[in-house]
């Protein structure tokens, strides 16, 4: 049995920015978290829904209609087949849950793209 | 497309302990609140995880050999299978991630049980 996870000792740890660890397993999907800063990669994932809990800092999620500004506190899920382009202009400490199998890049290929995250 | 949710702003809307409500789905998954004060009821879920972030106040997870004590940034994942009684001796605030089809009472029926949790 995993014990409890603090969330905040867990960002101390990464010191990569994209690089998604993962926290936890519940069932079919992972908890993992993230530090952004900048602009990410457009991309989609055809078949998941993504959970963006923002922790600290503010991130942006950039869709071709829209774009909606997430503080701490608020998440977003990006439903699947949607293109997308995270951003945050200064650094941002971000919670997602997301099935086990899920790319951070999903439909593109690119140097940020990490197939199988490290557990932190 | 769903918009982005603040939790607090949700918990406003919460007038009743134990009773979980979705804010959202993922995948397969539902993205859930309540509040919690006193004890629940024993039970476990053969065959599903549970996550428990605490957002406020502070959660014991009581289980037949140990007990976890989340505080808010904290969570903790009951394996399935586990027997598990949720206690928070003053109002907490907790955010649950679960598979859709999760019952909260698990595998025991008590005035607790919600078996089609509201949208709020």
């Amino acid at each position: 049995m995993q014990d409890k996870v603090n969330i905040e000792e867990k960002f101390r740890l990464v010191d990569v920015y994209w690089t998604p660890k993962i926290l936890g397993q519940v069932n079919e999907s992972h908890v993992k978290i993230f530090k952004a800063k900048g602009e990410f990669v457009w991309h989609s994932h055809e078949e998941e829904e993504e959970f963006f809990l923002v922790i600290k800092g503010q991130l942006t999620i950039k869709m071709p209609d829209r774009e909606v500004v997430i503080h701490p506190g608020e998440f977003f899920i990006v439903p699947k087949g949607v293109e997308h382009l995270p951003y945050a202009k200064e650094e941002a400490h971000i919670l997602l849950f997301e099935p086990k199998n899920v790319i951070n890049t999903g439909n593109v290929t690119s140097k940020e793209t990490v197939s199988d995250p490290d557990w932190i």
